[in-house]
């Protein structure tokens, strides 16, 4: 099941990101590539980081499938998603809440503090919108207008403080994505976020 | 010959980063360090993803002094390179050839897929450029107006096909090289270009 | 007290990185984000290039929690931080003097040649603040208006000039950071600056 929704996260990713590229009238190659980074961005930089290479997407080939069929997806219907904006809201949502977990698990397998391990969870969710929005030369998103990157920070503390109690795995990793997921469709159901820090 | 031709494509774009970092009013190290990132920062990437590090400049320092060169010829020559702007788009092209190549050859030595190493090799050629562009606050170029990443795509395609039937490495080389230097020329000969995806 | 100046360098560019992004009207989290790369920023690409991973910050928490503290300051004071403008500036450029040291001393160690390792120190003491720019949509800084790296450069030369005269380690340390400090303090006390290379 988890590779299921791991499946739907990165394809809603890819999707997002050709959308977005889309609006900045880019070449069908730039579509893609702004797709790609945005759905495998996230877990680069943390396999980077962290050292595992070659990166995950080298050595699975079922990413790059993946995306090739979103970027597909979203050049074929291009007119027609804005009626699917909720469903792809949806897999968006549970992109996040999986590539959290998917990122919390490395840096566990990597014996890392779980303070940094959250700090992978994150990243690993964030990063390929961060990377998006700067290749379309914006103020990435996530700095600006929404509760996003601190759901993936609260999912992953409630994530360590379940592991505490002795639940079992599988239980956690739903409970924790469910959470993320669920705060994620609140938050932006109701429109709350964080405000600014001005500095006068 | 192979080596000479790499040695062309260092320095020619090497130039083209630093007469980018110079339009946009930079002083001497903004300049120095545009042309050092547009010139290796393809290879670099390629390098951090699939873990071959120390990166390759830090390990031979030619690149590093050719770097210097290129730098300091479009410094000293900057009020009449436009003179030459032919002569250095031919090199620049060569460098895309070139670059393709040795991408394609890292991740064939790293035992990865065949798509894998058209990413590899399209990432060599082509990231230099991105990175320049992004930092001088540009949408990356690549991403709107010219078919250049994806002629390199192309080349890596035909290189595959090639090896299969059993031609000599050689020939190999010299076909694909050739292959994409020559599109490229006609390509921006013909103003030919991929038609931007807009969603209206 | 090489330790306790990294200390204060560490939450110096963590404060710098928190009132950038407080000055583009962040949220909380983007403010913090842009703290943490600013800090650890170049240290981070420094030990990807060289393959230290998993990364430094990753394996030291003291960085997390100076960084925390750095934002923590940032965010309280934010309104009364331009009365010590002077004194972060102090601390930036104490921290510009040490991390050029230490990235020197990376480079020493992974046994790289002298011009990879001065690039190494500049690199590790200027990209957090080109991050940071790029984050904030903005051309970095270092390329535009300040005499920034190159000072990390030329402290780099004279640290390899000093080492082949035999003065003990320590000396070299506190001549090199204590001169990067002076030149910079001066450099932006008298408002000199590179000229910017102009192609017309």
């Amino acid at each position: 099941m988890f590779y299921i929704i791991e499946i739907l996260g990165t394809i809603a990713f890819a999707i997002s990101g050709a959308l977005t590229a889309m609006s900045k009238k880019m070449d069908p190659f730039g579509v893609f590539i702004i797709a790609f980074v945005t759905s495998v961005g996230g877990g680069t930089l943390r396999d980077v980081l962290i050292g595992r290479t070659p990166v995950g997407w080298m050595q699975n080939l079922i990413y790059v499938y993946l995306i090739c069929f979103g970027f597909l997806l979203a050049v074929v219907f291009r007119k027609k998603l804005d009626r699917f904006r909720r469903s792809l809201f949806l897999f968006d949502t549970i992109g996040l809440g999986v590539f959290t977990l998917i990122g919390l698990e490395k840096g566990i397998e990597t014996h890392l503090h779980p303070i940094i391990c959250i700090a992978l969870g994150t990243m690993t969710a964030c990063f390929g919108g961060v990377v998006r929005d700067i290749l379309c030369n914006e103020i990435p998103v996530i700095f600006r207008k929404e509760i996003y990157a601190t759901i993936c920070i609260a999912g992953g503390i409630v994530f360590f403080l379940l592991r505490e109690t002795g639940i079992p795995k599988d239980w956690i990793y739903i409970i924790t994505s469910g959470l993320i997921i669920v705060v994620r469709l609140t938050v932006v159901r109701y429109k709350l976020f964080l405000p600014p820090l001005e500095k006068n």
